[in-house]
């Protein structure tokens, strides 16, 4: 990269100026210094590739920027945690032009804002692919909510609707983004949950957020928690033409939402003693019985995608 | 991916039994949590990309993995801090088999064994391209130690020796590694000095890593200090057989020892006062002159190389 001078003084322009109280040493040093936590320390780590995250084709560089920066931040959500602070690494390959660049990081620094999570190091490499690698640092009470906490008799919930980024993605690919703008906007630019999780934390037994599709990410709480899963198609909150616009593109709405990914919405458990913090939509209930999710219509038989399995339909 | 799930099962295994007293939630979770330090958190990010920051040609995937994790925790060592935790975030092309993959996390699971740093995170995507990404979070008492403390008088010193690592490289990429199997050990299994670092900390006026060459780093200090430094080429520690197998090679030891990268010793200033605290050798000190770096000989004049700017020469 004959720039890499250039560009590495652009980075610490634009996220050298930020100042926090928790930050002590920002960036250009070694290392970035937090001052002591008064808190225990939640870490995470997510990387956005060109070509398997993200097309160029279908979002703008700072689109891209800002998503791979909700993405990596909703972890933070799903523990319950509050944002410290954000490592930033990027591989960018030689003909991303230095104006491009420049998209690129001010989407990352807009989320940051958004977040109120300051950007206090990073790392830039050249490479022949464009990836994005943020590494998130909050803080919590105590262990946060775990995927694990979930118990027989819970009930689900999720924040939001489900299935929009899938649907606005779709749109995106099929070329048809005027059918539904807002399920596009809702994939170009998610938004993580860090509010609902502060609220949630300490009420919720289990949460996750959802990332690769609502079915599979509960999924995960069920194996987690050893126990199994019950949901309720027709409580599932989708946003209002979800089913109609969905139809339009020949795809079924109750697979978009339960198989759809990039949502960041929060699933979540909460025992019945915790009802009265609930937010969002009751979707299910844990079982006893076993590990694997069901989903039931409304006369309470068992719908068969969810009997083949849902990693099938993934992707 | 295909065998995403084994490869992540693989990862698991591999990360997830390593219990440390500092780890609440390890691998598995939305996030991992440490429990409240007793100091300030000290943080840092480092990504080796292929055909950038190694070749397979030159090195095996476990030293790949070894030395990018000691590439990463070399910056705490630098801050002198006390790794703490650190995420490992992989691009991996569907090509590698599922045993160069474990090839790879075990090169990185033995360095963090060797740094008592357990990986508690981290993230698996797909890609073109073979990256690591390391994060790295460690524990300090105040602020560390910062490229922008050294003042005019300030003894410089460096641990180890100089260039061995870009000889290493040099032999390897001859095909002549037989010629100095030592410095090619070096330059494939670097290690990074972390207590050196602890040694240091409250000591050292300003301290750096040696990642892209001695004068090149040293220069940071300077700039990042405002003011300039002499260093004494005859005083530069050197490896036995050093000049030796560089001059066989047809390379001048001397822009060897200044030039070459991924040495991860520490470069660090002392003030007058606290030479009893010293590490290594003494190779020159500060100036209150300038911000540039000149190099001396033996007679005290100027060496032409670092009159023509250090940066000319790297790679």
């Amino acid at each position: 990269m004959t720039d890499e001078f250039q560009r590495i003084a652009q980075l610490r322009t634009r996220f050298g100026q930020w100042t926090a109280p928790q930050v002590l040493v920002g960036i250009g040093d070694d290392a970035a210094v937090l001052h002591q936590p008064a808190a225990n320390v939640v870490l995470s780590v997510d990387t956005a590739v060109d070509g398997v995250h993200f097309t160029r084709a279908l979002a703008s560089l700072s689109e891209i920027g800002a998503r791979a920066f909700s993405a990596a931040i909703s972890d933070l959500a799903a523990m319950g945690a509050r944002p410290e602070a954000a490592l930033s690494s990027l591989i960018v390959p030689a003909e991303i032009a230095l104006e491009d660049f420049d998209a690129l990081t001010r989407g990352i620094a807009e989320a940051a804002a958004d977040y109120a999570c300051p950007v206090v190091g990073g790392n830039l490499s050249s490479g022949r692919e464009l990836s994005l690698t943020t590494t998130v640092i909050g803080a919590i009470a105590g262990a946060g909510m775990l995927r694990s906490g979930a118990r027989p008799g819970d009930r689900i919930y999720v924040t939001g609707t489900l299935g929009d980024a899938a649907l606005g993605l779709a749109l995106s690919q099929r070329g048809a983004t005027e059918l539904g703008p807002e399920f596009v906007a809702r994939w170009r630019a998610p938004r993580a949950r860090i509010a609902e999780g502060l609220q949630l934390v300490g009420h919720a037994s289990a949460a996750i957020d959802v990332s690769d599709g609502a079915l599979q990410d509960l999924g995960h709480v069920c194996e987690a928690s050893g126990f199994g899963a019950e949901i309720y198609a027709h409580a599932l909150p989708l946003r209002a033409r979800f089913a109609e616009v969905a139809r339009e593109l020949g795809r079924d709405p109750l697979e978009l939402a339960l198989f759809g990914g990039e949502d960041y919405e929060l699933i979540y458990t909460l025992p019945e003693s915790a009802q009265n913090h609930a937010i969002g939509t009751c979707i299910g209930r844990m079982l006893a019985s076993s590990s694997s999710v069901r989903v039931l219509d409304e006369a309470g038989g068992i719908l068969p995608l969810a009997g083949h399995g849902y990693r099938h339909f993934q992707g």
